[in-house]
């Protein structure tokens, strides 16, 4: 399912998409993001593909590669964040959904990433664009690949 | 209408809702909270039912209990924000809606609230996740119940 | 098309509108600050009719009058940020649509206006309210009059 072209380098129509796709996938953004900021790496890590590949295109670490690898990653961060008290949460908006020839979906979105300690205030840190490839599964998506682009990093 | 079972203890369903009732949510915020920050208190209390419970679980407060409690407490607020010359948002998204077996809606967002004081700068300074109790009134809802949770306090 | 009515003054319907309106405008909203994120100001001034009036309705400045001015400014602008490394996204939510009689259509929406510059931290520096009149172009919309209120700014 997953090609080596990098995402963003797709040609991209901009005709909008149905209701009731673009409603679907915002209700899989907030119900994804929400899993991974309630804590819950397991059902996060479920919403990629066994083979996803999860790049932060904007840093130099390898890419994450498989819902295993997604889990475990997820499951630590889980273990930092409880030790330091701290919720997090991710806001996606300004979506845009680009239906592909194979039934796929590529989508973008803004991303804002912020954290709140126990007792303490509000820290908005970064703003990052998501990039997605979807794939149908049951009636629903799965995440093949992730690209995020953290604003404030070298350009691609 | 209301219950007393905590509104995170409920069973919610992971199936996305409709396109029409997912957007008809969306702009019941849209407006709800746009009433709510340009100073009208008493179209703002008018979004609530008669006997709707208003409740910042992470804080010590009582809840508010009733609209006409939801009334002075806003009026009050507005009163606060005009003097001290405060321009006040509140920001949804993330949205969550889980329709319930009597008609009702389940609701879960996330919230921003910001504000700016004549010639100041925007203060984004609390983070919280808002579920609330929608019920059908007149073809759209009221807010039966809303509990936020403040990110940063005390675990429930 | 456009008349020199405020567009705050206007009667505005407290109706929803249909899903597949409201999610075509917010695709249109996520195209069109893309666009200017991105660093298109050609892209950016077709969303605009030929005789657009763009308004900072805070500030002093006269409004930028006609798409061509809207792209020498968005030219400018992208220079600035260009040579200072910055990236810099508009956020837009909270969206309200009211359709007009002759086919227009009024909307409200909040804006976040933020800037990363390389190597350094995420700034969200402004909370606006976007007041747009939008005609429909070849089944799209295009930006006939837009009014931007800073918060913090002094009252209309």
């Amino acid at each position: 399912m997953i090609d080596s072209t990098p995402i963003g380098s797709l040609t991209e129509s901009d005709s909008p998409v149905s209701a009731e796709l673009y409603t679907r996938v915002q209700q899989f953004y907030a119900r994804q993001m929400g899993l991974l900021d309630d804590g819950r790496p397991d059902d996060w890590s479920a919403t990629f593909t066994e083979d996803a590949v999860f790049q932060e295109a904007s840093r130099l670490d390898e890419p994450l590669r498989g819902r295993d690898a997604i889990r475990e990653s997820s499951r630590a961060r889980k273990q930092r964040l409880d030790e330091a008290e701290i919720d997090f949460r991710h806001w996606l908006a300004m979506l845009q959904v680009h239906p592909q020839a194979d039934g796929t979906l590529r989508t973008r979105a803004y991303a804002l990433a912020m954290r709140t300690p126990r007792g303490g205030s509000l820290d908005i840190f970064a703003s990052v664009v998501c990039n997605d490839h979807l794939v149908p599964v049951d009636g629903g998506w799965q995440v093949a690949r992730r690209e995020l682009h953290h604003d404030g990093s070298n350009r691609d």
